[in-house]
C-alpha cells in the first residue's frame, strides 16, 4: 500500500473542516442545509453563531423541532463597527470562541458550524492563532464548518473545502429590505 | 410618489426568485438552510429534488421533524449521461415540472425549491421555455428557489438575487468520497 493510500484512507476517516466565504447571499444558509442533512443521518451538530444576536428562523425551527441541532449566539442585534467595535461586541465573541473549544473539546457532537468567525477575525473581535489552533486540534471525527466572508488565508490553507459564494446580483440593489424567513 | 418608489414597493411585497448556481458544494444545502430559516418564521416549504433519488439526509430530517418543510424527489440513485439521458430521467423530470406546476399554482406554499432544475434544463430532460414560464407566473407573494450549476442567463436576468457558489477547493480532490451527512 503506497503512502498515498495511506493518506487517503486516513483523511477518509476523519472530519472534513469547511469553509463558505465570499460575499454573496448563501453562506450561513448552506452551512444550515448541511447541517439539516446531517441531522438526518443522525449527527449531532453545535452550530455557534458570532455577531449575531437576532432572532433568526433557524435559532426557532432548531428549538422547536431538531433536538439534535443547537444554535446558540454570541452578539447583539445590532452591526459591529468594523473599525470600532464596542467592548460588548468583543465580550461575546470572545465567549463564543471560548464556547466552541469546549464544544469541540467535548467530542459530543459530530459537525460544529462557527457562524460568521471569519469576519469577527476580521474584525479583529477574537484570534486568528487560536481558530487556527482550534481547527487544528480538533477531534479527528469531527466535521468543522466555519462561515463568513473574508476567510483569511491561513484558515483557506487547512481547509479540505472551500466554496466562494459570489453576489451575482442582490435584491438589495433594489431596495428590498430585510425579511423573516429569508435574511434572518 | 415616483415610478421608481412603485416598483420598490410592489418587488417588496412580493416574494422573490433567487437562484444558487455555480461549480462548488453549497448550493442545495443553502436552499435548505433557507427552507429551515423559513420554516421557523411559520412558512410552509416545498423542495422539489430533480435528478436525484437517493435518501439524503434532508429527506430524512424533513419526513421525521420538519411537517412544514417537504421535499419530494424526482430522479433515480444514478448519474443522469449530459449528452444521453436515459428516458426514464427525461419522463422522471418532466413528472417532476409538472409537479413543480401544481404545487406552484396551489398557492398553499410560501417558497418552493426546484432543486437541481438548472441541471435539468442544461440536460435538456425539460424546457427553458416551460421553466420561464413558471417563474413568471407563480404567486406574486410566493419566494421560489432554483439551484444547480449552469443557471441560463434568461433565468439569471428574470432573478431577483443570484449567488454563484465557486469551487476555491474540494475535498474530492484529496480522493475523499461522498459520505452520508456531508454529500447526500
Amino acid at each position: 500500500m503506497s503512502d498515498d493510500i495511506d493518506k487517503v484512507t486516513k483523511r477518509h476517516d476523519s472530519g472534513l473542516v469547511m469553509v463558505l466565504t465570499g460575499d454573496g447571499k448563501g453562506k450561513t444558509t448552506s452551512a444550515l442545509g448541511q447541517a439539516l442533512r446531517a441531522v438526518g443521518h443522525g449527527f449531532k451538530v453545535y452550530m455557534i453563531q458570532f455577531m449575531k444576536g437576532r432572532k433568526y428562523g433557524e435559532v426557532i425551527a432548531a428549538e422547536k423541532h431538531l433536538p439534535d441541532l443547537i444554535v446558540e449566539q454570541f452578539g447583539l442585534d445590532s452591526f459591529v463597527m468594523r473599525n470600532n467595535p464596542a467592548p460588548v461586541d468583543i465580550e461575546l465573541a470572545q465567549e463564543g470562541l471560548k464556547r466552541a473549544q469546549e464544544i469541540i473539546a467535548s467530542s459530543a457532537y459530530d459537525m460544529v458550524i462557527l457562524d460568521e468567525i471569519n469576519v469577527a477575525i476580521d474584525f479583529k473581535l477574537i484570534s486568528l492563532d487560536e481558530v487556527l489552533n482550534l481547527i487544528k486540534n480538533k477531534p479527528l471525527e469531527l466535521n468543522l464548518i466555519l462561515t463568513g466572508r473574508y476567510a483569511p488565508p491561513e484558515i483557506v490553507e487547512i481547509a479540505d473545502m472551500v466554496s466562494e459564494v459570489k453576489e451575482i446580483k442582490h435584491h438589495y440593489a433594489s431596495g428590498i429590505k430585510d425579511q423573516a424567513g429569508i435574511e434572518f
